[in-house]
């Protein structure tokens, strides 16, 4: 009799394992397809001209808690959460489509919210809802957001091409959309405990629009083009520093030195941290949903961008060999982790 | 006191409705947008040259039931259902993103089987699987497509662009994949009295691949390309003949007829309809997911398609006042109705 084979789970694998394991196969066919798989969106045109495209899942219970999340910040968040990617190919998105599959709990009073943030979300970006799907689901809200975009061929930075020596920059503050998501869990363990307290939400309103109602960095990608600077490479964050930064390093094949006093830390998130007794570097290399642009550019761009306003250096790509790790205040090295939130692993 | 506002439950408008009601007011703003929601693909370009994006979510027990759906046609049917949607436009389909959301109950080869499937219909069309999101789900398996596709601008066929008198055309035939649904429910329903029982699906090849492996309608595409017959509008049928010929007629502005005599039925449908006692017109016209092409052609165009393999004529396009219906054999006109296939008010 033949043996029962042992069946393998996805947990094994985690989010880029399986994505990796799914997708090494693929050789792209067609003339248009320009990159597939593997950077923050798909390139795909025939000209000078290109076309960007990505997509995101936002899936109740995993991505989002109905207890503590407005509707009307869920749509504006997913079409960001897009939009954020094609911004970090250096692209401009001007479409996007809206899907969504919801259980009959919910009213078409709360459709309509959902689709008020989206269509702010568009109209504050510039963007036209174009098509999506809209159907039933057995429990629960699902919801999946294509972006399209424009960019100039040779004008796309892909995740691939940092260089030795290339500085890493960052934008923004990192770990306040994770801090601002504590908050939320803390008060929804509260209420749970006693149904008649108020949340103690006020003072942390910087945090909780972070976790709630981020932006995409178009900002960031004008002031670059104003100071003439092309990023040698980019991503946007998502899953946390440590994993995001780690992506352009194993792309670019380079290693990659961080160091902890340059990481921008806001004061709202580092004052919580100690509250929360963790680590404020914790919460920044590996907090994620940050949706602030990661990129490198060339040491001789250094005095272009040191004085623009919301970026920060902080670090440098080195040679493969010498590893990716950041640099203590203490002078330590300590190699960096991808332990960026992996929804598989949940 | 203010009285509690009653909240609109979702059925109360179906799938349509809500679509319609959530997206009445959108103002494209970019030039590059050029046909937005309301037609099988929104149009997006600036030159001579066009990009069609599509999206469609397949969701369990909703679109799919795992107790008869493999998962490798699964795979295989979410690709196909968004190519049908670019032929449906005229267009070819170039890129997938192809996002899945899925449970812990689902090993990492069960995945792979669905991949195959999706891989297999990239394949089979020509189309490069460029992007997509993979994450976990509370329960159950999502799946949400984006097709991309390209056109000549003045080739892309709209559904709101039919004209009075002009001849109503459909490939293949219609019904078959309802009665494929049919039988496999059968099937689960006999299983679950008697899980000894062997499924009695022999014979119904034909039906249960119409229902499980759909294709989408390429070569009539071609065919009519061939022929060099331009449609002067389409649709796919993935609602069913009656809801989906009505949006034509809807958009368009205009009445139609049908004729019962003229329906392309298949045998299998029409002895299987019988065994089941259900009225295989009504399959034809309202059992949905048959994926075939229903297009409109000029009357000049007649002696340039009347030969063509796999097109049947079923009807013409007339005045508004005319209203749409079905003439029966019997010569009786029927109204039709968008009875098709509404997942939300399941």
């Amino acid at each position: 009799m033949a043996e029962k084979k042992k069946l393998t789970a996805l947990s094994e694998l985690g989010e880029f394992g399986l994505i990796e394991h799914l997708t090494k196969n693929i050789k792209l066919k067609n003339a248009s397809s320009l990159k597939g798989v593997g950077d923050d969106a798909a390139v795909i045109g025939e000209g000078d001209g290109v076309k960007l495209v990505t997509t995101d899942l936002l899936i109740e219970g995993i991505h989002f808690d109905m207890v503590y999340t407005p509707l009307r910040h869920l749509g504006y968040k997913a079409v960001v959460v897009n939009l954020s990617d094609i911004a970090a190919m250096n692209g401009k998105a001007e479409q996007v489509t809206f899907s969504v599959s919801l259980s009959s709990k919910y009213s078409l009073e709360a459709i309509e919210e959902l689709y008020k943030g989206a269509y702010l979300a568009c109209e504050t970006y510039g963007v036209d809802l174009v098509g999506g799907d809209t159907t039933a689901s057995p429990a629960g809200l699902f919801i999946a957001v294509t972006a399209i975009g424009t960019a100039e061929k040779d004008r796309v930075v892909y995740r691939n091409t940092a260089r030795k020596n290339d500085l890493i920059c960052v934008s923004g503050d990192l770990g306040s959309a994770y801090m601002g998501l504590l908050i939320l869990e803390r008060e929804k363990k509260a209420y749970k405990a006693n149904p008649e307290m108020q949340p103690r939400l006020s003072g942390h309103e910087y945090l909780l629009e972070r976790q709630l109602k981020p932006e995409a960095r178009i900002d960031i990608l004008k002031a670059l083009a104003g100071a003439k600077v092309l990023p040698t490479a980019m991503i946007d964050i998502s899953d946390g520093l440590a994993s995001d930064v780690m992506h352009i390093g194993k792309q670019s094949r380079l290693g990659c030195t961080l160091y902890e006093d340059k990481l921008p830390i806001n004061q709202d998130t580092m004052k919580l941290c100690q509250d929360f007794d963790i680590s404020s570097v914790t919460a920044a290399l590996n907090g994620g949903e940050d949706y602030e642009l990661l990129f490198t550019v060339a040491q001789e761009d250094y005095e272009k961008i040191k004085d623009i306003m919301g970026i920060s250096i902080i670090g440098h790509m080195s040679d493969f060999s010498e590893g990716m790790h950041l640099v203590t205040k203490l002078g330590q090295q300590i190699a960096l982790q991808a332990q960026g939130w992996d929804a598989l692993k949940k």
